[in-house]
């Protein structure tokens, strides 16, 4: 797959459980924080954008446990974004490093709430790069 | 939908984010701790279990966000399951107490691995009401 | 000790690590969650006070760790609260149930920002019936 | 302070309650992590030492909260280490970047326990610069 925005991290101990691996709930605050630091790059600030009142609400998430990351590993986690109709999709992949082998697959479904109503947001679509929607 | 269990829960402040909502991440855990409370029922336990080498572990989640949880808020953990070959598939929905409006719509895919290998528990079969293989 | 408070849990067991006992952070999470029911009880919310301006911020922490919980332990969280200048201090405790074992001695000092600015909150003071100041 | 080790973080804005500032149990978390990544810097780790039958294990803490992080903030945990009869006494402060400016103020102490016995752990007083006591 093609990505266009990556963000290392190393696994923190505390986000382990009992079996001696990274509980599966952290790999969304994986992919929550590698979606914030992309909106950073291009522009925006995901609190900022709240403190304006445009909240990007995610509406549906789907991750595939492939190898489960342990203490002391490392990892990065890869991202993609395309629009299907007023959703964003990112696509958001987690690699162990250094060999590389995929750990999870993710689809993140977004939508833009402005003031607290489902709508779409000039301004997110062309920091996006989404300004033609792309099925 | 037809549903086998359910675990009630209050929101807590401390799963909320600076939307004011509880964060996307945190309905994970409570799927995971309305399944460890399940099991328990069947008369099994999640840690007893991983200490006699049997792990179940998730291989896919899908959830859909529908209405978000604020602090303060009861909700109910509603789950049901079934067996795919190979794969324990938990149906887990979130309703919000006390007008048990929709807030998440789970799918949880989950198998058995024992000493490290992907396996056939019978245990876990019989103990889940699924010793057949019900598509 | 006399408690005014008291909120019951039950482990769950994604706040346990690798070492299968319940994170040491988690505590404070505990706590906070205790402090947040007792306030209800008081007929104060913590979000709506936020949302009028009035924060309770907690200035200083300490825990003593007795006896580490596990997986599947419930217990209680038993709480007082004094008033030493400006400071609230509250006094929660942490038992196993059933054998009522000491788990956690904390002592928590929270102080009232309202408005951003270190205040005086009468509304604090009379709901914690700490309108006397009590060296 | 003499500090011997600093680990740079960068709030993640999961970590972030209604408040709009970082939870106070998560600095608990960043401070074990910096705990656990300085350990690797003296040759040992966490996990390892733990299937090992060797834990660190926290018997009480305290922190002083002096000013709050917010998402987007960097922030880097300093540790020093001492030791105090059978306890490891770790100096554990936040600043904020690039400012410096003091956030939290910690104190944790921490004792040895091998095969679930308090115990004295030559290999980790070695590895700490810790053999002789020094109050």
């Amino acid at each position: 797959m093609n990505y266009i925005f990556e963000e290392n991290f190393e696994v923190r101990d505390y986000e382990c459980d009992i079996q001696g691996i990274v509980n599966n709930a952290n790999y969304q605050h994986y992919m929550e924080h590698a979606r914030h630091q992309f909106i950073k790059t291009v522009g925006l600030d995901f609190v900022d954008l709240h403190n304006r009142g445009i909240d990007t609400v995610v509406s549906k998430i789907e991750i595939a446990y492939k190898r489960p990351l342990k203490g002391g590993d490392s990892f990065v986690c890869k991202l993609n974004i395309k629009k299907e109709g007023i959703k964003y999709v990112f696509l958001q992949d987690i690699y162990r490093i250094p060999d590389m082998s995929l750990c999870t697959r993710g689809k993140v479904e977004a939508v833009a709430v402005i003031n607290g109503r489902l709508s779409v947001s000039e301004e997110l679509d062309k920091a996006f790069g989404c300004s033609e929607q792309s099925e």
